[in-house]
Protein backbone atom coordinates (compact mmCIF):
# COMPACT_ATOMS: atom_id res chain seq x y z
CA UNK A 1 0.00 0.00 0.00
CA UNK A 2 1.27 3.57 -0.85
CA UNK A 3 1.90 5.89 1.84
CA UNK A 4 -0.78 8.01 -0.33
CA UNK A 5 -3.17 5.33 0.93
CA UNK A 6 -2.04 4.42 3.88
CA UNK A 7 -2.11 7.62 5.24
CA UNK A 8 -6.38 8.00 3.86
CA UNK A 9 -6.92 5.02 5.51
CA UNK A 10 -5.55 6.16 8.80
CA UNK A 11 -7.13 9.44 8.82
CA UNK A 12 -10.37 7.70 7.85
CA UNK A 13 -10.08 5.27 10.64
CA UNK A 14 -9.30 7.54 13.26
CA UNK A 15 -12.57 9.54 12.42
CA UNK A 16 -14.27 6.44 13.19
CA UNK A 17 -12.28 5.87 16.15
CA UNK A 18 -13.51 9.29 17.40
CA UNK A 19 -17.30 9.10 15.98
CA UNK A 20 -17.59 5.91 17.99
CA UNK A 21 -16.14 7.15 21.02
CA UNK A 22 -18.65 10.57 20.54
CA UNK A 23 -21.81 8.54 20.06
CA UNK A 24 -20.31 6.19 23.06
CA UNK A 25 -20.95 9.30 25.72
CA UNK A 26 -23.60 11.54 23.61
CA UNK A 27 -26.55 10.71 26.62
CA UNK A 28 -23.67 11.50 29.36
CA UNK A 29 -23.10 15.07 30.29
CA UNK A 30 -19.39 16.09 30.66
CA UNK A 31 -17.66 18.31 29.10
CA UNK A 32 -14.51 17.76 25.69
CA UNK A 33 -10.43 18.06 26.35
CA UNK A 34 -8.95 18.88 23.01
CA UNK A 35 -4.90 17.60 23.74
CA UNK A 36 -2.95 19.34 21.23
CA UNK A 37 -5.17 21.46 18.51
CA UNK A 38 -2.51 20.85 15.54
CA UNK A 39 -4.59 22.68 12.46
CA UNK A 40 -7.82 22.55 14.42
CA UNK A 41 -9.64 19.55 11.79
CA UNK A 42 -10.41 17.02 14.73
CA UNK A 43 -11.62 20.20 17.28
CA UNK A 44 -13.79 21.61 14.44
CA UNK A 45 -15.18 17.43 13.41
CA UNK A 46 -15.83 17.63 17.69
CA UNK A 47 -17.61 20.77 17.68
CA UNK A 48 -20.13 19.77 14.56
CA UNK A 49 -20.88 16.78 16.02
CA UNK A 50 -21.23 17.47 19.71
CA UNK A 51 -22.90 20.52 19.27
CA UNK A 52 -23.54 22.42 22.48
CA UNK A 53 -20.36 20.58 24.39
CA UNK A 54 -18.10 22.56 26.44
CA UNK A 55 -14.75 21.87 24.27
CA UNK A 56 -11.26 22.85 26.09
CA UNK A 57 -8.54 22.98 24.59
CA UNK A 58 -4.97 22.47 25.74
CA UNK A 59 -2.25 23.61 23.09
CA UNK A 60 1.16 25.46 23.85
CA UNK A 61 0.94 27.89 20.77
CA UNK A 62 -2.08 28.01 18.54
CA UNK A 63 -1.42 27.54 14.62
CA UNK A 64 -4.47 26.27 13.39
CA UNK A 65 -7.21 27.49 10.86
CA UNK A 66 -8.52 30.50 12.04
CA UNK A 67 -11.94 29.06 11.72
CA UNK A 68 -10.73 26.43 14.12
CA UNK A 69 -9.62 28.63 17.09
CA UNK A 70 -11.10 28.14 20.68
CA UNK A 71 -12.31 31.27 22.26
CA UNK A 72 -10.41 32.04 24.82
CA UNK A 73 -12.17 31.12 28.09
CA UNK A 74 -11.88 27.60 26.51
CA UNK A 75 -7.86 27.63 25.77
CA UNK A 76 -5.69 26.27 27.91
CA UNK A 77 -2.04 27.78 26.68
CA UNK A 78 0.78 26.30 27.63
CA UNK A 79 2.71 23.17 28.63
CA UNK A 80 0.07 20.43 28.39
CA UNK A 81 0.67 18.76 32.08
CA UNK A 82 0.93 22.42 33.77
CA UNK A 83 -2.40 23.08 31.83
CA UNK A 84 -3.80 20.23 32.95
CA UNK A 85 -2.80 20.74 36.86
CA UNK A 86 -4.96 24.20 35.80
CA UNK A 87 -7.77 22.38 34.58
CA UNK A 88 -7.63 20.12 37.80
CA UNK A 89 -8.35 23.32 39.73
CA UNK A 90 -10.65 25.08 37.46
CA UNK A 91 -13.21 22.15 36.75
CA UNK A 92 -12.58 19.05 38.88
CA UNK A 93 -13.88 15.75 37.57
CA UNK A 94 -15.37 16.74 34.51
CA UNK A 95 -14.63 15.35 31.15
CA UNK A 96 -16.59 13.19 29.25
CA UNK A 97 -14.44 12.54 26.38
CA UNK A 98 -11.07 13.24 25.62
CA UNK A 99 -8.44 13.13 22.54
CA UNK A 100 -5.23 13.69 22.79
CA UNK A 101 -2.58 13.94 19.79
CA UNK A 102 0.61 15.16 21.78
CA UNK A 103 2.90 12.54 21.07
CA UNK A 104 5.20 11.32 18.58
CA UNK A 105 3.02 7.88 18.19
CA UNK A 106 5.52 4.91 18.77
CA UNK A 107 8.82 6.91 19.79
CA UNK A 108 10.36 5.70 23.56
CA UNK A 109 10.34 8.83 24.89
CA UNK A 110 6.78 9.49 23.88
CA UNK A 111 5.54 6.04 24.89
CA UNK A 112 7.23 6.97 28.54
CA UNK A 113 5.90 10.70 28.47
CA UNK A 114 1.88 9.16 27.98
CA UNK A 115 2.64 6.35 30.76
CA UNK A 116 4.75 7.99 33.74
CA UNK A 117 3.22 11.77 33.22
CA UNK A 118 -0.08 12.30 31.18
CA UNK A 119 -1.69 9.52 32.52
CA UNK A 120 -1.55 10.19 35.93
CA UNK A 121 -2.25 13.83 34.95
CA UNK A 122 -5.41 12.72 33.06
CA UNK A 123 -6.96 10.98 36.09
CA UNK A 124 -8.39 13.45 38.46
CA UNK A 125 -10.68 15.26 35.37
CA UNK A 126 -11.80 12.00 34.15
CA UNK A 127 -15.72 11.00 34.93
CA UNK A 128 -16.81 7.94 35.26
CA UNK A 129 -17.83 6.02 31.50
CA UNK A 130 -15.01 8.86 29.87
CA UNK A 131 -13.77 8.15 26.57
CA UNK A 132 -10.14 8.61 26.14
CA UNK A 133 -8.75 8.12 22.22
CA UNK A 134 -4.88 9.32 21.53
CA UNK A 135 -1.93 8.74 19.56
CA UNK A 136 0.21 7.15 22.26
CA UNK A 137 -0.77 4.45 25.25
CA UNK A 138 -2.02 7.12 28.18
CA UNK A 139 -3.02 4.18 30.21
CA UNK A 140 -4.87 5.89 33.22
CA UNK A 141 -5.20 3.40 36.25
CA UNK A 142 -8.91 2.53 35.81
CA UNK A 143 -9.29 2.27 32.28
CA UNK A 144 -10.00 -0.32 29.84
CA UNK A 145 -7.93 -0.40 26.83
CA UNK A 146 -10.91 -0.88 23.83
CA UNK A 147 -10.33 -2.31 20.40
CA UNK A 148 -9.21 -0.40 17.71
CA UNK A 149 -11.26 -0.76 13.97
CA UNK A 150 -9.85 -3.80 12.86
CA UNK A 151 -8.00 -1.74 9.64
CA UNK A 152 -6.55 0.61 11.91
CA UNK A 153 -2.75 -0.78 12.80
CA UNK A 154 -2.31 -1.37 16.64
CA UNK A 155 0.41 1.44 17.23
CA UNK A 156 -1.91 4.09 15.32
CA UNK A 157 -4.05 5.26 18.00
CA UNK A 158 -5.08 4.11 21.68
CA UNK A 159 -8.06 3.79 22.91
CA UNK A 160 -9.80 3.47 26.24
CA UNK A 161 -13.22 4.02 28.57
CA UNK A 162 -12.27 4.82 32.18
CA UNK A 163 -14.57 3.09 34.81
CA UNK A 164 -13.20 3.96 38.28
CA UNK B 1 -19.27 18.55 6.52
CA UNK B 2 -16.31 19.21 9.07
CA UNK B 3 -12.80 20.02 7.73
CA UNK B 4 -11.94 16.83 9.11
CA UNK B 5 -14.24 14.94 6.69
CA UNK B 6 -13.65 17.55 4.19
CA UNK B 7 -9.74 17.16 4.43
CA UNK B 8 -10.23 13.36 4.16
CA UNK B 9 -12.71 13.16 1.51
CA UNK B 10 -10.70 15.46 -1.04
CA UNK B 11 -7.63 13.29 -0.09
CA UNK B 12 -9.41 10.50 -1.34
CA UNK B 13 -10.58 11.79 -4.44
CA UNK B 14 -7.25 12.90 -5.54
CA UNK B 15 -6.37 9.39 -5.27
CA UNK B 16 -9.13 8.68 -6.92
CA UNK B 17 -8.53 11.05 -10.09
CA UNK B 18 -4.78 9.97 -10.31
CA UNK B 19 -5.31 6.56 -10.32
CA UNK B 20 -8.20 7.20 -13.19
CA UNK B 21 -4.95 9.23 -14.61
CA UNK B 22 -2.39 6.54 -14.29
CA UNK B 23 -4.63 3.52 -15.86
CA UNK B 24 -5.69 6.15 -18.83
CA UNK B 25 -1.86 6.43 -19.72
CA UNK B 26 -0.79 2.61 -18.42
CA UNK B 27 -0.40 1.72 -21.50
CA UNK B 28 1.12 4.57 -23.55
CA UNK B 29 5.13 4.51 -22.87
CA UNK B 30 6.10 8.26 -21.07
CA UNK B 31 7.59 9.69 -18.49
CA UNK B 32 5.63 11.05 -15.10
CA UNK B 33 6.52 14.55 -14.14
CA UNK B 34 6.17 15.46 -10.48
CA UNK B 35 6.28 19.05 -9.60
CA UNK B 36 6.36 19.80 -6.48
CA UNK B 37 7.56 16.48 -3.94
CA UNK B 38 6.02 17.87 -0.65
CA UNK B 39 6.03 14.82 1.79
CA UNK B 40 6.76 12.41 -1.00
CA UNK B 41 2.85 10.63 -0.34
CA UNK B 42 1.75 11.35 -4.17
CA UNK B 43 5.26 10.31 -5.55
CA UNK B 44 4.99 6.76 -3.83
CA UNK B 45 1.57 6.21 -5.05
CA UNK B 46 2.83 6.84 -8.97
CA UNK B 47 5.94 5.11 -7.77
CA UNK B 48 3.86 2.21 -6.45
CA UNK B 49 1.35 1.81 -9.13
CA UNK B 50 3.85 2.79 -12.39
CA UNK B 51 6.58 0.24 -11.58
CA UNK B 52 9.41 0.67 -14.00
CA UNK B 53 8.50 3.70 -14.94
CA UNK B 54 10.70 6.91 -14.97
CA UNK B 55 9.33 9.64 -12.47
CA UNK B 56 11.24 13.04 -12.26
CA UNK B 57 10.59 15.18 -9.59
CA UNK B 58 11.03 19.08 -9.82
CA UNK B 59 11.15 20.23 -6.47
CA UNK B 60 12.73 24.11 -4.82
CA UNK B 61 14.04 22.46 -1.79
CA UNK B 62 13.53 18.31 -0.91
CA UNK B 63 12.16 17.71 2.51
CA UNK B 64 10.22 14.45 1.90
CA UNK B 65 9.76 11.75 4.21
CA UNK B 66 13.02 9.72 3.74
CA UNK B 67 12.09 6.86 1.84
CA UNK B 68 10.28 8.99 -0.70
CA UNK B 69 13.03 10.85 -1.89
CA UNK B 70 13.69 10.16 -5.83
CA UNK B 71 17.54 9.53 -6.60
CA UNK B 72 19.20 12.38 -7.95
CA UNK B 73 19.31 11.54 -11.36
CA UNK B 74 15.71 11.78 -10.95
CA UNK B 75 15.71 15.56 -9.14
CA UNK B 76 15.56 18.73 -10.99
CA UNK B 77 16.10 20.91 -7.91
CA UNK B 78 15.20 24.69 -7.87
CA UNK B 79 12.45 27.33 -9.60
CA UNK B 80 10.16 24.27 -11.30
CA UNK B 81 9.82 26.84 -14.47
CA UNK B 82 13.60 27.06 -14.51
CA UNK B 83 13.69 23.34 -14.12
CA UNK B 84 11.59 22.59 -16.68
CA UNK B 85 13.66 24.48 -19.48
CA UNK B 86 16.15 22.16 -18.01
CA UNK B 87 14.23 19.12 -18.73
CA UNK B 88 12.98 20.14 -22.00
CA UNK B 89 16.83 20.52 -23.01
CA UNK B 90 17.51 16.87 -21.11
CA UNK B 91 14.61 14.71 -22.74
CA UNK B 92 12.55 17.08 -25.18
CA UNK B 93 8.84 15.69 -25.54
CA UNK B 94 8.54 12.86 -22.68
CA UNK B 95 5.70 12.91 -20.57
CA UNK B 96 2.49 10.97 -20.71
CA UNK B 97 1.57 12.20 -17.08
CA UNK B 98 2.26 15.42 -15.02
CA UNK B 99 1.02 15.60 -11.62
CA UNK B 100 1.38 18.97 -10.16
CA UNK B 101 1.24 20.89 -6.49
CA UNK B 102 2.94 23.42 -6.90
CA UNK B 103 0.06 26.19 -6.65
CA UNK B 104 -1.69 27.93 -3.51
CA UNK B 105 -4.67 26.53 -4.74
CA UNK B 106 -7.87 29.45 -6.14
CA UNK B 107 -5.24 32.24 -5.43
CA UNK B 108 -5.56 34.62 -8.01
CA UNK B 109 -1.46 34.87 -8.40
CA UNK B 110 -1.54 31.10 -8.23
CA UNK B 111 -4.50 30.72 -11.30
CA UNK B 112 -2.31 33.83 -13.31
CA UNK B 113 0.74 31.92 -12.81
CA UNK B 114 -0.71 28.66 -13.79
CA UNK B 115 -1.92 29.93 -16.68
CA UNK B 116 0.44 32.11 -18.08
CA UNK B 117 3.57 30.87 -16.95
CA UNK B 118 3.16 26.86 -16.04
CA UNK B 119 0.84 25.88 -18.73
CA UNK B 120 3.51 27.52 -21.80
CA UNK B 121 6.56 26.10 -19.75
CA UNK B 122 4.71 22.32 -19.72
CA UNK B 123 3.64 22.01 -23.08
CA UNK B 124 7.55 21.34 -24.90
CA UNK B 125 6.87 17.73 -22.61
CA UNK B 126 4.14 16.58 -23.36
CA UNK B 127 3.49 13.61 -25.54
CA UNK B 128 -0.49 13.12 -27.48
CA UNK B 129 -2.63 11.43 -25.10
CA UNK B 130 -0.47 13.39 -21.69
CA UNK B 131 -2.95 13.36 -19.02
CA UNK B 132 -2.09 16.43 -16.48
CA UNK B 133 -3.57 16.69 -12.76
CA UNK B 134 -3.04 19.73 -11.15
CA UNK B 135 -4.33 22.22 -7.87
CA UNK B 136 -4.14 24.75 -10.17
CA UNK B 137 -5.49 25.60 -13.64
CA UNK B 138 -2.88 24.97 -15.86
CA UNK B 139 -4.53 25.34 -19.67
CA UNK B 140 -2.04 24.46 -21.65
CA UNK B 141 -2.53 25.02 -25.28
CA UNK B 142 -3.89 21.83 -27.29
CA UNK B 143 -5.72 20.15 -23.98
CA UNK B 144 -8.83 19.47 -22.95
CA UNK B 145 -10.13 19.76 -19.37
CA UNK B 146 -11.90 16.52 -17.92
CA UNK B 147 -14.12 16.45 -15.54
CA UNK B 148 -13.62 15.47 -11.54
CA UNK B 149 -15.38 12.88 -9.63
CA UNK B 150 -18.77 13.96 -9.24
CA UNK B 151 -17.85 14.78 -5.04
CA UNK B 152 -14.96 16.77 -5.99
CA UNK B 153 -15.07 20.69 -5.34
CA UNK B 154 -14.39 22.25 -9.30
CA UNK B 155 -11.53 24.62 -7.73
CA UNK B 156 -9.96 21.48 -5.66
CA UNK B 157 -8.44 19.71 -8.87
CA UNK B 158 -7.76 20.33 -12.53
CA UNK B 159 -7.24 17.71 -14.90
CA UNK B 160 -6.58 17.88 -18.84
CA UNK B 161 -5.85 15.18 -21.17
CA UNK B 162 -3.56 16.67 -23.79
CA UNK B 163 -4.15 16.24 -27.74
CA UNK B 164 -1.75 18.67 -30.16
Amino acid sequence: MSRLESFIRRMDAQRRLLNDAMADVADTPGVVLELGLGNGRTYDHIRENMPGRDIYVFEREVRAHPDCIPPDSHLYLGHVIDQLKRAVEDMGRCAILVHSDVGNGDEPASIDFGRTILAPALKPLLLPGARIISDQPVPVEGSTKLPLPSDMHHERAYCYRYED
